[in-house]
């Protein structure tokens, strides 16, 4: 298993933009350019890689980006594609709209180039507007066959970039189609294609009810665990929380997961630091994750082991408690 | 009891506004002034009365706020001032700057002339930013004692204006400090003051895992029901959809309470049409309203009296059920 | 699309039983025999299948059930082995002593020729103690492989026969590892064998946060679909309450779901009525979900269609809340 | 504020006892009278105190439990009427047969006798069937007066006994009337009795989505806290899982805030541990219990106050996290 100093971290570069929601609509703060925010990201100062939204501001090259990346030491690993902006309000790939599903396609596929320019590791599909909000609204096996076709579209036309898909349960939809890793890993069977994985985000899988651990053992389990990203947060919205701050024990037992799986890639923060400092907040969540990470080398797994074979939860609890209390 | 033609029907300005959301930041539809908002309420053609907040738009005076209310046949209801933009990010009558408490108390002091001069029967406190996002971060005892006492204070200065207070568990905090009725209910005897109520939207009561039916009942027992919202969502987000679209049963419910109690004012409308024409989602919510307070004239009162009074649980539920269901 | 007259209705065997839970210790009502359970299934009238629990009451014979059955004009429509009890209450597949998982398996196979004698269409696992209650309890992989392995092994002793598994968020374990269809789906997959499905509840579907409509289309889709139940609840618990007390629209959705996939088998409830008749309460559901249909046959599917083809959320309600509302 | 060695435990009585639920018909375990329970309660080498259900078992004396008691050193905290047994299905307080009202408030009152002779703190209301589950089967304004007027008589009638409610959302109602700890209180003023407080339970607490630091401080706040209960859970239900299992960090919340409100009583355990050794159970949720105390002993409280008048939430997580996870 991997152990602690060999554990690098990422952000979505979102998480230094300008945060709106639909009260304050005079935004959280002031607007961030995308060049400004690689420069907050770089303050970090432990950050390795960038999720970076696509397309850029207006007027800012590939270039200007990859400078901007180079003087802060950071690489891109991923290009997420605006595929949830206002034009996409119902949907991109699911769009009612055919010529929308088209532009939604030519989107993914123009990320393409900019992606490998900029050695990104794979295209994120983001498809938050693809879903339905009200009962009777969608066809369901409509909404299943275009995902299904316009993921395999996309991914067709470039079988040597990787693409992830970060399913979500909802948000901004009240359902997504590609609701949680389970139905994400259905699907994408379905689009016989290789180079489709699956986005893990840990906050999205609180809010599916899902066990992080769990679940993403069973992407990995399937071949097909894209990325990692994490946060946390009250389960039942996506309140994209600093790593830790709600699910601490369970935080820790999907990291063990991550050793478990070999996971030996970049761990990215999905944070909305609505009221706080975005630097800070990427620091302190990469804090929590170190120290999280620490106490697992600390961890009897013989001992764990044992009390999982005999499902003993309060032995199994106990061990992880004390990493958290005993101070002997 | 009341019947069904004497229903009459407001609804929040905002809901004719731009809508805007953390995904799509360059919103949902163009931006409309608040004068083109009412015009737009105007269209309805079954809207009374407006809940307007405040500030107007730049440049926008009172006169012209009236001369548009005339113009579509609408009075103002209410006036809500705007304590919940990026200056009150950490709260208003809470926020821990004492500075931007005493801007949030001006703010709706300076509201009340305002809403005296457009008629309105109340000023609303829509408390969205006093709360908490994480644990630890707030003492509760403060956040009590700042509620407690900015509403006094607001309510003190101004004892011949009613004053609301819309309570909800979440969003934009993750945490709200009015969280409830009951909690909400609590901190207005704290205040000792007349003048204040409860707003009570029957989304955030779904959202609070009440059931609006009681909660509402429990509101007018105390005294303190100063308005009426309604709306529908999945029950864990404020989603502020179209009445009855999820909880048709306990819409019925809820419009049943409110003969019991005498509710004879303006039901108004609290939705957010993300991706809907917001005249025809006013329109389609009141028709829902109608004719499910039709269905009610229809309802044998004995009979669900008899019923409840020995909780007979499935001759009520057959009693409403046949409302919606039996054709014959 | 098949019509209403065409419904046919079954009923799980427990629903005319003796509940208890872990306050009423002394139970709901007094014990219930199983031959007594299908005679009271046979007052209801409308019932003509069941599903049994096995093994039966102690000294009661297959032929005496079969007698049972055939004096109240029912048939065995299925057979759930009681892998639930007190020597399972670690899991019966997924027990962490072998000896235990070899007992569960023995249980479900010796199911199979009662089943096959009683002419059942399908032996049900309900693996209810199957999961876990704390984090860091149990080894993910560890429960994948007993589950996906011992279903094979029981449903691969008799090829001829049906198996379904019935998949459930929580309850009595805090987590299930058949937790959702599409998890199940996946498991089922990796048994690679013809003969297993999924038992589809509405009711856990509810509970799992899944819309039903949608997730049965998704076992259908899969081939998968073994059997239907139908009840509600409030959705964070499996309350088995009388179908279309809660969800009435989504219900509604269902069975047009049911419809599309073309759904011709019998509709099994799953209730258990701690506080009514459940006489009583078998014929309420079955008056609703019969009235349901029937608005079904009122339902303009062409309007509906077009609507859903725009993902127009208010025209699809209006034509859903017609159908509920509109009396002229 | 009080410090850890000052610390003492009690617990539910039934945490010693059998559990069943509506699966495991033959319960989790074999019977256990409730003079054994009292000894295994002897053996966890940690209790002082126990909440003890009323009536005892069937020929079951006071002085047998109090000589039972005595031999395990452990005192009466509280007794809990079974008001929740297969007689009160639809009702205690609440039940709309009013001899059983009668009959309920008669077991109450039998109950003030006992605890007063075994020298018992309170008398618990456990009011679990007093409620509704289906929409439309209660009538809430008789609920409450009902309600109101039931505890107000027993409390009435024993001015000089202690009496508290524990409040919960759910189960085995689908909605319990005395639902979370802000409705309780307006309840209670609504008695107009002294002698009635609050039982808080953490884990009903969470259930409620109430913060259970901030609520245990509104029930002390109003001069109502009663007893304190502690357990955890996954938030949808009432597991009674071991404390912290879950919600490290809100416990450790909620322990600061028995210190802020200076609770120095008992400190109850209230777990099912269906597939646990209680008496390990118990040991286990002590340890946890003592280990969060002593973590609030290094707890920079000057620090954390600053953190908190700021509202700066990476800042009082910092503190606290680092109290976990800091082993320099």
């Amino acid at each position: 298993m991997n152990s602690e100093k060999q554990l690098t971290f990422g952000a979505g570069l979102w998480m230094f933009g300008q945060f709106v929601d639909r009260y304050a609509t005079d935004a959280y703060g002031p607007p961030v350019g995308v060049l400004e925010a690689i420069d907050r990201a770089g303050q970090v100062g432990d950050l390795v890689a960038l999720d970076i939204n696509y397309p850029f501001d207006e007027g800012v090259t590939v270039d200007q980006i990859h400078t901007a990346l180079e003087r802060n030491r950071l690489r891109c690993y991923a290009i997420t594609p605006a595929s949830y902006s206002r034009k996409f309000q119902k949907g991109a790939l699911t769009n009612p709209d055919s010529g929308l599903r088209s532009e939604a396609i030519e989107l993914y596929k123009r990320a393409i180039p900019v992606a490998q320019k900029l050695g990104a590791k794979y295209v994120k599909f983001w498809p938050g507007q693809d879903g339905y909000d009200y009962p009777f609204q969608a066809d369901y096996e409509l909404l299943w066959r275009y995902s299904v076709e316009g993921v395999r579209e996309v991914a067709g036309s470039a079988p040597e970039m990787q693409f992830g898909i970060e399913c979500k349960f909802k948000e901004p939809r009240t359902h997504m189609f590609f609701s949680n890793v389970a139905t994400t890993l259905l699907a994408i069977q379905s689009m016989e294609v290789d180079n489709v994985g699956i986005v893990f985000d840990s906050g999205h899988s609180f809010l599916a009810k899902e066990t992080p651990a769990e679940a993403v053992q069973l992407a990995a389990r399937h071949g097909r665990l894209t990325s990692v990203e994490v946060n946390d947060n009250w389960r039942d919205w996506d309140d994209d929380m600093a790593v830790g701050s709600v699910h601490l024990i369970e935080t820790l037992e999907f990291l063990l997961a991550l050793r478990t799986i070999g996971w030996n890639e970049v761990i990215l923060l999905d944070q909305f630091p609505f009221r706080e400092d975005p630097v800070v907040a990427a620091r302190e969540s990469i804090r929590t994750v170190r120290q999280l990470d620490a106490l697992l080398d600390r961890l009897d797994l013989k001992a764990l082991k044992a009390a999982q074979e005999r499902q003993d939860a309060l032995a199994a609890q106990r061990l992880v408690l004390d990493l958290f209390l005993n101070r002997s």
